[in-house]
């Protein structure tokens, strides 16, 4: 006998599909629903019933777009400079540099990170993408705004590789100590990269 | 302009809405979602959908159950002990009791815990009810099992009061040492209550 509804257990059980989401979470989500006016659950079941629709990929930048566009709103504004790329892993890392204020340039979304242990390949992201673009806006500058991870990094590697031969200057975000952070909480390999990276004042 | 597609930005609010999710959670769910198959959010779309109807709080001991049920089929079974109830705050505590698989008595769910701050009173909490329960039912003992937190303890001391001169034993769960936490490093108030409890060996 389940001492739980079997709609909410349901419920859990989706929840729990969710990333980084345990079943104490998932249990207070479902909870938090049941209990509260249906609006709630409703207005959810409506965003998610849209989202398949009505979201696609940029078949430029990848970046997510309105299916109603053709392609990224970014790329398609003149005032961006296509000649400058930041290739980031996800959508959301776009808008984090977008929420900096000061980038002109535009961006390439690889939709993820090379990580063998994951079995996520170069050829799974849209790396053969990037080179074209490379070739027909005439880049000059490709800035791989990837993580600082074990995985951003080999993407990066790859990345630098595969651009190969091409006149294009291939440049990465700066590795050091986030501001801040006292310097004696800064791990080893931050405080080794900032040292590594000192720049003259 | 917005950098991410409407229908996006409308599940990210959504997301917020659930309790203790911020803005990267949310973002972080959503993208899951767009990113994977339809099939995952289809299934999240049909489980959330059948919560308002399918689900109802037993009449008796405020426990969520099925619709096609009448009361919860903890209280309606015959081995629980009905003369024991165990008080809690939310299902999900009831739920935790049961894991332990030892208590053979039946439950109360208040629905919450009085909170000035957050304007709930007792009056908005299933304790009428509870002592109806305690008359109709002639029950023995009321174990208070509400978290060890302001609002659990004030909810325990005015059910002690509200429950006043009935011949009723009122207990509640025993506060010391979490099995498998060092000494040192328990806090004040733990150890504390832990030195008043001691049990004879």
């Amino acid at each position: 006998m389940s001492v739980l509804p079997k709609a909410l257990n349901d419920l859990i059980y989706s929840f729990e599909g969710l990333p980084g989401v345990g079943p104490r979470t998932a249990e207070r989500y479902a909870y938090y629903l049941v209990q509260n006016d249906k609006l709630i659950s409703d207005k959810l079941i409506n965003s998610l019933s849209k989202i398949h629709n009505s979201i696609s990929f940029c078949p430029i930048t990848f970046a997510l777009i309105d299916s109603s566009q053709d392609i990224s709103p970014l790329y398609a504004d003149k005032s961006r400079d296509k000649k400058t790329i930041a290739v980031v892993s996800s959508p959301f890392d776009l808008l984090a540099i977008e929420r900096i204020g000061t980038y002109k340039g535009t961006y390439h979304v690889l939709g993820g990170l090379v990580s063998p242990i994951d079995g996520i390949g170069p050829e799974q992201l849209h790396i053969e993408e990037l080179i074209q673009r490379i070739d027909k806006d005439e880049v000059n500058e490709i800035i791989l705004a990837t993580n600082a991870s074990v995985e951003g990094e080999s993407t990066a590697l790859y990345l630098n590789q595969a651009i190969g031969e091409r006149n294009v200057k291939i440049t990465r975000l700066a590795r050091g100590l986030p501001i801040g952070v006292d310097l004696e909480y800064a791990d080893q390999i931050t405080l080794g990269r900032a040292l590594d990276g000192r720049t003259i004042l």
